[in-house]
């Protein structure tokens, strides 16, 4: 059924967003230079993705962010079902079939000017949905990432919480520019005591002696890392959450990485060491099939509601 | 001398900021909510403050700023002498005698969608002058702070270089609000080892047997606390940078606080104990004295450059 209140403006092609309580086009999402959640990095998000017009996983990704927001006190004006309804609204105007979809809850800003309390400050929404990002893009997925462990220590959990997803990317993307000057697509982190934490925008998972482990400290709890671990159990792979040496991970068998923005990407270089033939893994490349054959077969998917006839 | 093309418009009033290369009014200061300095809190920043019609230590500031860009390999279009135009132009049309200037260089946004590379964004400079604000309200600096010993450690060196200035304020946030709900003003974090570091927006330092002390790790090289340690200097009072275990905080016989948005600013409570009668200590007081004597008689001082007459 199409009618012609039914259809998005033209201006939201490509991408639409909500911000200050009303849907706008991208190049209208935009936030105040002195909002705290810019000056302070005061502000918790959450990702989910559509694939052919069905988020995945949906219902984890808003309580991870429910969670999230609650950890650190910040309550917008809108409550669960109302986020809810504005992630549909985004993608439905945006006309996207595959989209990244971003949920961000912001400090915003003090009420008195001056005021240093958050507890001060009116919190509020931020929404968007935007062609599909790969963290690791396409063609580098189907030859393996190369990895680099970087040389800086992960933030530790007791100073910022990885699980309460943030913006506060300092120590990742210095990550990321060693491994840029060195040729690697991405990079590892470990934290201070040498146990391998996360990368920027991604959970790790390594095969060793045929178990699949990831780590159990230092690193946001993903969605695709939940799934991935679902899928273990479903093939009957022994796959664990635990603590994993850095020399773990230069010896793997296999390593692949997972994120909600690029799925299973498999890994065929960690540092200097070259992988299983410089290629995907076996295993990898099985739990990556799976994994988007649960999309196919409508597993976890919520089909994005259609635009109803209301002013944007 | 004053004529109506050197008369800002009203719009500016109270406030002025550049962004995307242009001049704009407070509430035109906005950055799009995917730009990577907001994303990632991919951004380095300095504030400098106008007192009085003049600049403090300004060129100390853009020092600090163009290190920590280097640092940070962030490169906006505009050069040292272009960013110094820049902020003399935010404080002359804000029409503000006292001000509080802020400089910021975000990483931008990749000028190909998808892109996670750092060296694909392009930089851009923010700044803006907006009313003076203190970290610290005057009421509570005449009374002299309560500072609460936040319970978790503040991120290491290691991880995160707190010399690079940064919005990355999550351990300093968490600290604060501690501090709010056991109805303190502000927090004071310690490092994973014990040691004292710095609190929200401000450096700290001790008075212990007739010596002035400051932290030598965790913390931000601040202006004003370099300003302090030329103070003491003067006064010939021994004065030291150095590593300063909690119980020396708990300890001390005086305790104050630096910033730039704020000077020297007394602390009569930590955590529990109460210091010098619950008063400001009187080294303290010295040191504010004349740290307010040093802008009165031009010490570091650089004039606000009259508005030009040019298009805004």
């Amino acid at each position: 059924m199409s009618n012609t209140a039914n259809t998005p403006p033209a201006a939201f092609n490509g991408g639409a967003a909500y911000v200050k309580g009303r849907f706008v086009p991208m190049e209208e999402a935009v936030l105040p230079v002195t909002d705290w959640g810019f000056t302070r990095s005061d502000v918790v998000y959450d990702v989910v993705h559509v694939t052919n017009g069905c988020f995945f996983r949906l219902q984890d990704h808003l309580d991870r962010f429910e969670w999230a927001m609650a950890r650190r006190r910040l309550r917008p004006a809108e409550d669960r079902a109302a986020i809810e309804a504005v992630l549909h609204r985004c993608v439905a105007l945006s006309g996207l079939r595959d989209a990244y979809v971003n949920m961000t809850c912001s400090r915003g800003r003090p009420r008195v000017h001056g005021s240093r309390r958050p507890a001060d400050c009116d919190n509020h929404l931020i929404a968007y949905a935007v062609p599909w990002i790969d963290v690791i893009p396409k063609q580098v997925q189907e030859r393996g990432a190369h990895l680099w462990i970087a040389g800086l220590p992960r933030v530790p959990d007791a100073s910022v919480d990885p699980r309460v997803k943030n913006y506060q990317w300092s120590d990742l993307t210095t990550g990321l520019l060693e491994a840029h000057d060195h040729d690697f697509d991405t990079a590892i982190l470990c934290d201070a005591d040498g146990y391998v934490t996360e990368g920027p925008g991604f959970n790790v998972f390594i095969v060793r002696d045929g178990r699949v482990l990831t780590p159990d400290r230092g690193s946001l709890h993903g969605i695709t890392r939940k799934t991935a671990l679902e899928i273990c159990s479903e093939l009957g792979i022994e796959a664990a959450v635990t603590a994993i040496p850095r020399t773990w991970l230069e010896e793997a068998d296999e390593v692949f990485t997972t994120t909600t923005a690029g799925g299973i990407m498999p890994v065929s270089r960690v540092a200097g060491r070259i992988l299983g033939n410089d290629r995907p893994g076996p295993i990898s490349m099985k739990i990556r099939d799976i994994y988007w054959r649960w999309h196919e077969d409508g597993r976890h998917a919520t089909p994005v509601r259609p635009l109803e006839p209301v002013a944007s």
